[in-house]
């Protein structure tokens, strides 16, 4: 299912590291940083940043801590932001379009982020043609074509639940390995391909979890 | 930070068991399932959905597995489902409208949801007091009144970076616990306030590590 041994809870702290160097350089502060400070500002305990990182190699000395710009560019190389990569929306209605505003907004605002929105889908025939911030709403017969030209790597999905299993599968027999699914539905996908399920509810029902008894 | 020692990892996967669960009973289904079914289908393995729920009690029986409505009802106790709980919005820009209509129907196709979205609130006059999906937008001045009045228990940050602290002090001071926060900072709060963040932007990170090396 993995490409490796590393649990998937590692490798999502990892971009957490890298927002908070991202930071410090973005501040000109590229000196050194303790593996405490660092696990402060990404909200992640010191002894979980020392575990987490030495699974990549030996980024850090004893006593003296991490090189910002160095831990940056490892973090960029591990996490595979060193070059731009395309990403594709799949379904323009009004979470995936806020999603194609949210993640534009993003990109823009973080160095390291080198994921593009390249393609936008929907199998809307009065959305196709149309854009969104420039980018052209495009029909689900064109993701081959537009996937290689484009050389989509992820597409994030924002489709109806009933829709999500056939786009997905276009996006995957047209070469794409990484999902990121927003539609509530659990997709059957061939065991190269990543999915990482958001589901807005899922979130909220966790957080009930914690609402206080004595306030209920 | 926790009201317990229960991994928050354990708690996330909890919503992925009932909404299987709910699927279940939705098709009239309601004998036993194996902790391999249970794990099939909600996407983590065997001996980890036994040993989740193995933390909460005795819900199974070694070679005969759990009783579906007996199960569903447990997770939807410690879940804190079993009562409707009161959601706000905040921010509602072009994601908190996607978000709010994104919930609404959610909750309307779900059974053991049991969170509704109470009250949304905008910083912009323009805004306050028109309606989304029926529900009317408030000012952020009214916040304690209307936590108080609709009992809210959790609240959606919709809103810009430099606004999300702000806004969240409010809902702290006017006594709401729970916070799922899609602005892009960290949220410093007290220890007693759980805050689960929703950076879309992290998770495309995340996703961009298991991109095939060969692909690139």
């Amino acid at each position: 299912m993995r490409w490796n041994k590393i649990s998937d809870a590692v490798i999502r702290r990892l971009p957490l590291y890298l927002r908070v160097l991202d930071e410090l350089a973005n501040e000109g502060d590229t000196a050194l940083i303790s593996s405490q400070e660092l696990g402060i500002k990404a909200g992640v305990g010191p002894a979980l940043v020392r575990k987490d990182l030495a699974w990549f190699g030996e980024f850090g000395k004893q006593g003296v801590g991490y090189d910002v710009g160095f831990l940056r560019n490892e973090l960029r190389k591990i996490l595979n932001l060193e070059q731009e990569m395309a990403v594709a929306l799949a379904g323009v209605g009004s979470l995936g379009r806020a999603l194609a505003r949210y993640h534009l907004k993003r990109y823009a605002d973080t160095d390291s982020f080198n994921l593009r929105l390249a393609a936008l889908f929907d199998s809307d025939p009065a959305k196709v043609g149309s854009e969104v911030e420039g980018i052209p709403i495009r029909s689900l017969e064109e993701i081959p074509e537009v996937v290689a030209r484009e050389q989509i790597k992820i597409v994030i999905l924002a489709v109806p639940a009933d829709a999500a299993q056939d786009v997905a599968n276009r996006f995957v027999r047209a070469g794409v390995n990484c999902i990121l699914n927003y539609a509530p539905v659990k997709l059957q996908v061939p065991e190269t391909v990543q999915v990482a399920p958001v589901d807005l509810s899922l979130e909220l029902q966790r957080l009930a979890y914690y609402v206080p008894k004595q306030t209920r």
